[in-house]
C-alpha cells in the first residue's frame, strides 16, 4: 500500500454511537488480500434515506439501482464492497445487484427497494457476488456495533491512503442530534479505484423529502466543489440516512424550517470535511488547494472558473513545482469560456495581490508568494471582474497538485 | 534544452521557394542565449492573408493586434519573437506592439495594418520591444531569403525539441502552387513556451475572403483537433498568406469552386502535419494518439467525446504505462456529457474489438492490445451508438500520453 498522504489529518476521528446505525466490516476476498472489502450499515426500521450520484452517463449498476431504489425513501441495509465497481458489467452486472440485494433483503426481512448497494474498483470485471452473499450472515450476527465506523471507513478504501470520518452535533429546536459520516476517494473522480463513496448517518428525524433537499444543498457545497484530477467516475455514490432513533425532536416539515437550520449547517460541515479529506488523499497529492472566486457573472460560472483553474495541468504542475507562475492562472480564467474582463483581472496567492489593470502590479513582490508556495496549503483568490466589475457571483473549490506520483499509481494501476 | 522528442519525424522537410516570400531568423536577446529567438516574413505587395486567434478571453496584446490588422486583408510583413509572450502586460503591453509594428512598416514601406505580431514565451512578463526593433532593419537587409524556413521554424521554438515544417503542391485549373508552412508548440497549448503559432505560406493567389473560409475550416480539421494537454494559450495563432507570385492560375473566386477543391485539400494536409507535429512534440509525450470517435449525435458532439477521452489524465497515463485499461475510456465516455448509449459503446484498441452489449465481449483477448499499446502510434476508436445507433457524428483528434517529463518540464519550467 502506498505511504499515507502528506496532507492526511493526525487521526481518524472519535465518532460516537448514531442510534439507529449498526455498522461493520468483513472480508469476502473480491481482490484485495488480508484486509476487509466489505462494509454492512444495518439501519433501524423507518430510517430515511436521501441520495445523490455520479452523472456519468456510463453509470454503474449499483449506482441505476440506488437511484430507483431511492424513491421508495427509506433504508434498511447498505452493502459495499471494494475492488470491483461493477460497472460496465452489462446484463450480468445487473444480476449481480439483483443477487445482492436479495440476500440482504432476506436477512433483514426487509422489501428490496430498503437495500442501498455500492462497488467501487476496476471497471469491467464480472462481480462475484456470491462472495458478499457468503459473507453478509456472519458479519450481520457478528461484525456489527454501533462503534464500527473506523473499520467500516478501512473497508471500503481501493488506493486511498487514509480512512475517512467526520462527526458533528447539531441542534434541532433545543435537541442535540448527530450527524457522522464516512467516505472514500482518492483523486476524487478517478473511475479505477479512485470513486468515490461517501456514507452519511444521523440519529434525527426527518422525512425523505427535506433530507434530498439538505442532501443536495450539502453536496454542491462539498463534493460538487472538488476536484483532484478532473475525471468523473462511473459509481459515485452519497447516501445520507436518518434513523430518527435519537433524543425526540421537534418535527422539520421543510427544508426552511429555522429550527433546522443549525443541523443543515452541520450536515455542510460534515460533508465538506469529508470532501476535503478525500482531496487530500488524491492520488500523489503534495498541496491541498483553496480557490475562491469571486466577481463572476453568476456562482455557476464561478464554480466553472475554479475547475478550470484547479484542474489545470500547467497550473497543478506550477504549485507542485513550488513555482510562482501566476501567469497559468491567467491562462486558465481565459480559456473557461466564461465572461471575464481582462483589465479588471485580480490573482492574489497566498493573499499576496498579484495584478490589477490587465499585467503585473508595479509593487508585486514574488519572495511572499515563493514562501507561501513552500507550504502545504495554498490559497489562491481570483476577481474576474465579469460586468463591468459588477457580477457578484462566487465560488470555492478544492484541489491538489499533480506529481510524479500521480502518474507513478495510474501509469501501473491495474498490473 | 530538452533531448529530441521520440515522436519526431526522422528530419525537417525540404521546403522550396514559394515566390513573393522571404524568410529568416535573427537572435535579439529577448531571453534565450545562443539561438535565434526572432522571426522575419516579408510578402510581396498584394499578399492576401488569413487568420485564426486563440479562443482565450486574455488573448495576448500580439493577438489583438492580428485581429484588427487582419480586416484589412493584406499582409507585408511578419515578425514574431520566442521567449515573451507580451501576453496579459496591459497598456504597456499594446504600446510594445504598436512600436514593433510601427518599425516594421517604416521598413517595409507599407501600412501598419499590413505587419502582423506575435509573441510566444512567459506572460506577464513586459516585451522589451526594442530589442526586436533594434535587430529588424539588419535582418531585413541581410537575414531574408527565400530558403530561410528551416531557421525560421528555429526561431520561433520555446520548449519545442525540433523544427516543424511541411510542404505540399497543389493543383489549381492545370496549375501548380506551393504550400508551406512551420509551427511551434510543445503541448498544444500551454500558456507559458509552449503556445502553438503556425504561419503557412502559397505562391496562389486567392481573395483574401476565400483564404480565410479556407483556413477556417483546415484548422477545424488540424490545430482544433490536437490537445496535449487541454491547456489553451493566450497566444495561439495561424496566419495564412497568399502571395499570387507563382504561375497564372485560373481566377479563385469563392470556396466552393471546383478548381479550388485540390488547394483546400493540399491546405488541409500542410494543417494537419503541422498540427500532428505539434502534437508529437507534447512536453514528454512518448506516444502519439489516434482517436476517431463515431455514432455520435453530430460531428461537434463527436469532437468533444473524443477529447474528453484524449485529455483524460486516467487515459494519458493508462497510455504512458501501456496498460490495456480501457475501463478508463469508457469512464471518459461517460464523463463527456454527450448523447451517447451504454449498451452500444464499442470500444476498440489497435483494432482489436473491446466491448459490446454494454460490457467486455466474451471473445475479448488482451495481448494484441498490450502489444499494440507498446508501441509509439496508438489508435482507439470508439462508437458511441448515439439515437438508437443512427448517430452520424463523427470525428478524428490527436493527443499524446502523459509522461513524468510533462511534470518535470512544467513544475521547474520558470526556474
Amino acid at each position: 500500500m502506498a505511504k499515507k498522504s502528506p496532507l492526511a489529518p493526525a487521526r481518524f476521528p472519535a465518532i460516537p454511537a448514531v442510534k439507529g446505525v449498526r455498522i461493520g466490516a468483513a472480508r469476502c476476498g473480491l481482490r484485495y488480500r488480508g484486509r476487509d472489502d466489505l462494509m454492512l450499515a444495518e439501519l433501524a426500521s423507518g430510517t430515511t434515506v436521501a441520495g445523490v450520484f455520479t452523472t456519468s452517463s456510463m453509470a454503474s449498476a449499483p449506482v441505476e439501482w440506488c437511484r430507483a431504489a431511492l424513491k421508495g425513501g427509506r433504508v434498511r441495509a447498505i452493502v459495499v464492497n471494494s475492488g470491483n465497481a461493477n460497472a460496465f458489467t452489462g446484463a450480468p452486472g445487473v444480476a449481480s445487484v439483483g443477487r445482492t440485494v436479495a440476500a440482504a433483503a432476506k436477512l433483514f426481512g426487509c422489501p428490496r427497494k430498503q437495500v442501498f448497494v455500492a462497488s467501487t474498483g476496476v471497471i469491467g470485471e464480472f462481480l462475484e457476488d456470491k462472495k458478499i452473499t457468503a459473507a453478509l450472515p456472519k458479519l450481520r450476527a457478528k461484525g456489527l456495533s454501533a462503534e464500527g465506523w473506523k473499520a467500516a471507513a478501512g473497508a471500503i478504501r481501493t488506493t486511498d491512503t487514509f480512512s475517512k470520518g467526520a462527526v458533528r452535533t447539531a441542534d434541532i429546536a433545543g435537541t442535540s442530534v448527530t450527524i457522522a459520516g464516512i467516505a472514500k476517494g482518492s483523486g476524487m473522480i478517478s473511475p479505477d479505484m479512485a470513486t468515490s463513496l461517501s456514507f452519511v448517518f444521523t440519529d434525527a428525524r426527518i422525512p425523505a423529502p427535506v433530507l434530498q433537499a439538505a442532501l443536495r444543498r450539502a453536496n454542491d457545497k462539498s463534493f460538487n466543489c472538488i476536484s483532484a484530477d478532473s475525471d468523473t467516475s462511473t459509481s459515485d455514490t452519497v447516501l445520507l440516512s436518518a434513523t430518527g432513533k435519537g433524543a425526540r425532536h421537534e418535527l422539520v416539515a421543510r427544508l426552511g424550517d429555522a429550527h433546522f437550520k443549525d443541523f443543515r449547517r452541520q450536515l455542510d460541515e460534515v460533508m465538506a470535511d469529508l470532501a476535503q479529506q478525500t482531496v487530500r488523499d488524491g492520488e500523489g497529492a503534495s498541496k491541498f488547494v483553496t480557490i475562491d472566486v469571486t466577481g463572476a457573472a453568476d456562482n455557476g460560472a464561478a464554480r466553472r472558473i475554479g475547475f478550470t483553474i484547479v484542474n489545470s495541468p500547467l497550473v497543478k504542475t506550477a504549485i507542485a513545482g513550488e513555482d510562482a507562475n501566476w501567469g497559468r492562472i491567467v491562462m486558465a480564467v481565459g480559456k473557461s469560456g466564461e465572461r471575464v474582463e481582462q483589465n479588471r483581472l485580480k490573482i492574489s496567492i497566498g493573499g499576496v495581490d498579484i495584478t490589477d489593470a490587465g499585467r503585473v502590479r508595479p509593487d508585486y513582490d514574488e519572495a511572499p508568494v515563493a514562501a507561501h508556495l513552500k507550504g502545504k496549503e495554498i490559497g489562491i483568490a481570483v476577481d474576474v471582474g465579469a460586468n463591468g466589475g459588477k457580477g457578484r457571483g462566487r465560488a470555492r473549490v478544492w484541489g491538489c497538485d499533480l506529481t510524479h506520483d500521480y502518474i507513478d499509481i495510474n501509469a501501473s494501476y491495474r498490473s
